[in-house]
């Protein structure tokens, strides 16, 4: 643990006066505080920002506007955009709106909070809202800092040259598609799409035979940087805003024939789902750990190095994956866990992702996602994707039921979960990040 | 030519109130009637849509206003979102809303139009006007159906595969960055980055040496479509708005090192320009061809194919490329040509990008941009980027003036043109897409 980034809002002894919101029992207990954009389920009210308190939502437009809830002029500043549904100006007043927001907030939802009596009202259960997307996302970016999952699959695409010579050198990325993103609860058809098989003499067009999941974090860009501008690694610290899940779906047979030279484009652009709540960079600071290279790998150079980011640079985000057949659902049975792993195994921190996308005079704007690229462990069968844990198609999973799978079928449902646990500090979660596959267009 | 995209405005017969807009001396004829976004320059005025007639713009937010201009209501609904600045808006509104809005704007704008008067006192000239991005753009997405230039390419990075053999059934394309696309104008400074010399054993991270151009027209969608429900060839044909110029410019030294296995990146995010002007796709339909493909060529699968692409897919925009350097500027010299080509000679129409992109369930939002690739032509001279002019950098290209150039220099600036010309029709143009690299950061 990295006891610089600590303060008062990390206190494990903490309690809220939210009843549902005491650790280890909820993803959102006091220490948590992450946002995300609601509004009543089946109402047509405006989106708004709220807080998830254990099983509730704090409405912050309500909270702004609830009489005798005492926050500052400064705070009331700050509630102002997020009442009006817009994080991504938020997001805009960088690290020190969102570290003051985080401090008025862990008082006024404390145990024994003057502003319990005028808050109270403005709670709604997670259950009766409707999420949206966080915030505006304008450009989604997507590395491939999952050296497990490099390796495993340079592999199958590339089995005489895995890994790229400058993979260690270069945090690699590329641009996604942000038309395509939808939050949690995302259904998506199975795409249509053009693919060739090893024996084919020309390819064809149909649904994807080969659809896929990828476990990613989405990392959400804080005040960003004008254009000719870049970030400095202590910039870079200073401004991600926060963390959600991200399933990068992907149709692995559209990707094997499209993608050179130029890179995946429809095996990846029809859907991509993130999980609804923002867990903030301030939350996470007690799961910051060392970052190291493996003996023998090349020292980052200089533009990517810091002192701050070899003491604290890496995140021990806990993930998992879990299936849901329709065989499951129709027998009431939970979704099953597939993998798990944790995002401290990424080849590369926050920091360096925002600094290198910078480091070219790259603008990068409030709200603009980053993914992680896929986080795979270092055992087979901590493989991100079923490219990795089938090997390719070759071995299928067979599940607790006895059904198996090489791809995902029609019907099935991925669930992303991240959790955060360390000794002696609350234990905090992201919720699910939630997708369902429906058949493909007729 | 084909004549059932032709009608009464397309008459070259036909002549303009506005003086300076008579062809073939102008742009921007009556035959053409672009929409641009602008502002009076220096004035803090709202952005508004305008059309270029001659050298002038008929700002239709005081058109709309104009007293006795005698607009229908239903131009009147037209020219709302665009007098509060909002092409995307009426690019929503799909082809109806576009076709008919030419129809009414040429109609006030021709000799003896009775609406001369209430709209004499709406232009505003084009020197007197402050231009920026045509509409918002929220996903780029660059294509590569300059076959002339994928073979040239190719041949450099991979000596032995230069055309991979996705290339005749995939339009490739790739996501790009939205943030960093500019108007004409864009001055830029030339990117840090990293890169390997072949000789070097380690990379190093400075500013970029061989700074490159390139060469593309810009297709804007118009209405898009939802997410899941794809355009067909008959759709994609109706729905593409216009078309701008585009110069993707290029970190050569930084694509070569990062652009595998995932794409370009950095090489490319730093800065992309268009023109201002979109020409829509009525103004273009006198300058349809059929299209085709090369004998011993694949056909385009089904899904890519369509009788009426095939009579007039293609389009015969003529393009060129000039440079201005420093020494120029100085001794008053204008820019010198360094090429031309035409996207006549890209190997997939419009509608076939529109439908490949869609094919997945990808949604395609009003204002997208779409990059056509590098459209060199079939001649060496004909390079549509200076990596393909000058052999990768091994063959300088002397200058009028004597200078050499292998790759851009500091202060040199790039004008893109295109131009659209045929027997017994009005030649319309596109006006300039100009960019200016502006020294490395220190």
């Amino acid at each position: 643990m990295s006891a610089a980034l600590l303060d008062a809002t990390h206190d494990p002894a903490l309690t809220s006066w939210v009843a549902s919101a005491q650790a280890p029992c909820t993803d959102f207990p006091l220490q948590n505080l992450p946002l995300g954009r609601f509004r009543p389920a089946g109402s047509n009210e405006a989106l708004r920002v709220g807080v998830a308190i254990g099983d509730d939502i704090l409405d912050l437009k309500r909270a702004a506007e609830a009489s005798g809830a005492g926050w500052s002029a400064q705070v009331l500043a700050w509630l102002a955009p997020l009442a009006a549904g817009d994080l991504n100006a938020f997001m805009a007043l960088g690290a020190p709106a969102r570290r003051g927001l985080r401090q008025a907030l862990s008082a006024a939802l404390r145990t024994g909070s003057a502003q319990q009596t005028a808050l109270q009202a403005c709670l709604l259960p997670q259950a009766q809202a409707e999420m949206a997307l966080p915030c505006f996302i304008h450009d989604y970016t997507d590395f491939y800092t999952g050296i497990h999952h490099a390796t495993t699959v340079g592999k199958l695409f590339r089995p005489d040259n895995p890994l790229l010579p400058n993979y260690k050198w270069v945090p690699i990325g590329y641009h996604g598609r942000a038309s395509s993103i939808g939050v949690s609860g995302q259904a998506f058809r199975r795409p249509l799409g053009q693919f060739k098989a090893p024996d084919a003499e020309v390819p064809s067009f149909g649904p994807c035979r080969r659809l896929d999941w990828e476990l990613e974090v989405g990392i959400l860009v804080g005040a960003g940087n004008a254009q000719g501008a870049p970030l400095g690694m202590a910039q870079a610290e200073d401004d991600w805003f926060g963390l959600v899940l991200l399933n990068d779906w992907s149709a692995r047979d559209v990707q094997a024939w499209e993608y050179q030279p130029l890179g995946p484009f429809l095996a990846k652009n029809f859907a991509s789902t993130i999980s609804p709540w923002v867990v903030t960079q301030e939350a996470l600071a007690p799961f910051r750990r060392p970052f190291t290279r493996p003996e023998g790998d090349p020292q980052p150079l200089p533009y990517l190095d810091s002192p701050a980011n070899r003491e604290r640079g890496a995140l021990d985000v806990r993930l998992s994956v879990a299936l849901q057949t329709p065989a499951m659902r129709a027998a009431s049975q939970p979704a099953q866990e597939l993998m798990h792993s944790s995002m401290q195994d990424a080849y590369w921190t926050v920091a360096q992702l925002l600094t290198h996308h910078s480091s070219n005079g790259c603008n990068l704007q409030p709200g603009d996602l980053l993914g992680s690229g896929t986080l795979s462990g270092p055992a087979p069968a901590q493989g991100g994707s079923l490219l990795e844990l089938t090997l390719g198609g070759k071995q299928p999973l067979t599940l607790a039921n006895g059904e198996t799978r090489t791809f995902l079928q029609d019907g099935d449902t991925v669930v992303l979960r991240g959790r955060c646990e360390a000794p002696g500090v609350a234990a905090i979660g992201f919720g699910a990040c939630v997708g369902t596959v429906l058949p493909a267009l007729a």
